[in-house]
């Protein structure tokens, strides 16, 4: 059988685990510990929707001086072994007796002197992806090891993106793009929100979308009521505007972007409100430099559309992007992350036109040396029509 | 705009409450903290695709004698107040200097005094959905209350599932059933896997799944290598069997079944086997009774198969299904889970036919008090051959 050609070459892959050693030996840490699907694919490769069963854990290594090392389970060793990575060491998972935890102790034992430091995301957006009992049993087991906290680690790697990253997170978004330019088909008068998602989806699918991991939006007289509602029944009637965001997986890459249409010809304040946060985006595309603060960016964005005489929402307006839907920075007033070259980003404004009436919009982009680049098709300032 | 009806009624979940109750009580638990997606879920019926970003945690409390309560980001407010919770406390995440844990450890102190025991899954499939530094601050608050491994609670009650389960779960097998059915025009000689794929979530959704949650599967010469791949571009050629396993997502629910299709005449020694994997299912779904050990159902799966002259294969051959892709117990030689009748269960044979060349049958069913009830609709034992 022929195997998969890998996301990418080993050299993007040992490009990241030299920047990954090198901002580890800064923060003293002598070994990363990852459980997560996207820190073990953005070390190795590993790419699978296997994750979806939370039955068993996966851990990779990263070793101050060496290449990475995979503790997972026997059934994913045939995967692995199409990696980079040679040293894969494996159970026979599920084992309710010791899910892979004395494999794991035995192998961060040899590779982290008594007295050294291992470092876990443990901070904001991460997760620890194993049993937590298990993870008690492993720092008392390795109790001469000092467990902390490495989020700053691994964030100030995996925000700046390689030129191979930014090519696929553009893929993504042409995907979606095309999929949006079908939505007039998609999306008539009288269709039921359930089967435009279904379509759209469908939509994302036959355009080379590998899977669509995230989909929401809404549809409602002048606006919506919140951007994260699963589909109901209810036909599209005109008057209505409807959002589509979407998620969708390249290789691994996302895109996070949505689109509005209108159902029948708009409320001219609801076309106003449109133009205005494009407008605020445009703006800010057009500002954009690496060492502006992502809260910055925030108060850009908040500003134009409060000078344009609408109600921004609350909560951040954009975030970053990549091997999960969202990633940090977070623009938001509380977030001090200077911009960096090479960060993808989505800018997301809202408002609110009366009170559980919303309109969102959202670009994704590629922050340059010189300015923003825009990763997806930019949306147009009149709001599409589609019509009766 | 109208709300989407809730999935269940309240009085599901009122149910479902009071057996937590029950169940912490014999455990001694004064109180569960809900993370994941699926716990959430099952207590309240939030249902959002949002859980893709890793961006906020979220929180349920289940109170020893009094309903629910939630603590969750406001971005989820309005959805969640359309379910049967009423007390719902929301914190404006992310918020990188508190996100949530001042709000939650406010909340549990209330509900549960200083001695008291506070319950999380922290045993075989689970994760804590939050940073763990968020944790460790929590307990370090909370340092007068016991946290303590509720993963028995939660099991105890989840594995069995209601009659309004059962029917989302055989309208996810059915909508499944569907799109298998017309493999045999997506899947010609010549069709690269990666299209195969594209093309089947496709037909998943038209047949009505909300969201495809899962795919994975193979080709090759006389069987595949492995089931958790992603696909490759390599075109079927005659002579393969092609793999597909689905978890397609219907209100919430999943199923998890595969079916097996020979690209041209299959070789003897291939439908030999499909017929073996297909007999050994029949023969345990007739056998099957509550009280019975998921490691009895192993040994009855393995025994038939060795029996047959064919090397089966390692690790589980089947588990628990609902609200996520896989569920506890394993139909492993070392799960002595007792069977128990409303459980929804996954038979899940496997053989290896030459060394990397496997071949892999699964159904859905659920248990009753006399026996199994098939909830996918049974693969034929000769495997449908598509035709050049």
């Amino acid at each position: 059988m022929a195997d998969p050609p890998p996301v990418f070459p080993p050299e993007e892959f040992r490009a990241r685990t030299a920047r990954l050693q090198a901002t580890m030996a800064r923060h003293g840490i002598d070994a990363l510990l990852l459980t997560t699907p996207w820190d073990l694919f953005y070390v190795t490769g590993f790419l699978t929707r296997f994750w979806e069963s939370p039955a068993r854990p996966w851990f990779v290594i990263v070793p101050s001086g060496a290449d990475p090392v995979a503790v997972i389970p026997e059934i994913g060793a045939d995967l692995m072994r199409r990696t980079w990575l040679t040293d894969i060491r494996t159970w026979p998972a599920p084992d309710p007796r010791d899910d892979g935890v004395t494999l794991l102790a035995d192998t961060l034992a040899a590779l982290v002197p008594d007295g050294g430091r291992i470092g876990l995301p443990m901070g904001a957006e991460s997760h620890l992806r194993m049993p937590l009992a298990d993870y008690q049993r492993l720092t008392a087991v390795l109790a001469g090891r000092d467990f902390t906290d490495a989020t700053a680690t691994i964030r100030q790697v995996r925000e700046v993106k390689s030129e191979a990253e930014i090519a696929l997170i553009r893929a993504a978004c042409s995907i979606a793009g095309r999929a949006f330019d079908r939505v007039p088909d998609i999306a008539r008068p009288g269709t039921p929100l359930s089967r435009v998602f279904r379509d759209f989806q469908a939509a994302l699918l036959q355009e080379g979308a590998d899977w669509v991991a995230y989909l929401a939006g809404g549809a409602g007289p002048g606006g919506y009521g919140d951007v994260i509602s699963p589909a109901d029944d209810r036909p599209l009637r005109e008057g209505d505007v409807l959002m589509l965001d979407t998620g969708a997986v390249h290789r691994g890459h996302f895109c996070d972007f949505d689109r509005n249409f209108a159902i029948g010809a708009p409320a001219p304040a609801v076309q106003r409100a449109h133009a205005a946060l494009v407008a605020a985006t445009d703006h800010v595309l057009l500002a954009l430099r690496p060492g502006m603060t992502a809260r910055e960016v925030h108060a850009r964005l908040f500003a134009r559309l409060r000078d344009a005489g609408l109600t921004p929402l609350g909560g951040r307006l954009g975030h970053g992007l990549g091997l999960t839907l969202t990633e940090w920075p977070s623009f938001s007033p509380l977030d001090d992350t200077p911009l960096r070259a090479g960060m993808v980003l989505t800018l997301e404004p809202g408002v609110e036109l009366e009170p559980g009436r919303i309109l969102v919009h959202e670009e994704n982009l590629v922050l340059r040396e010189n300015g923003a680049e825009l990763l997806s098709p930019p949306a147009p300032a009149v709001m599409p029509v589609i019509g009766p």
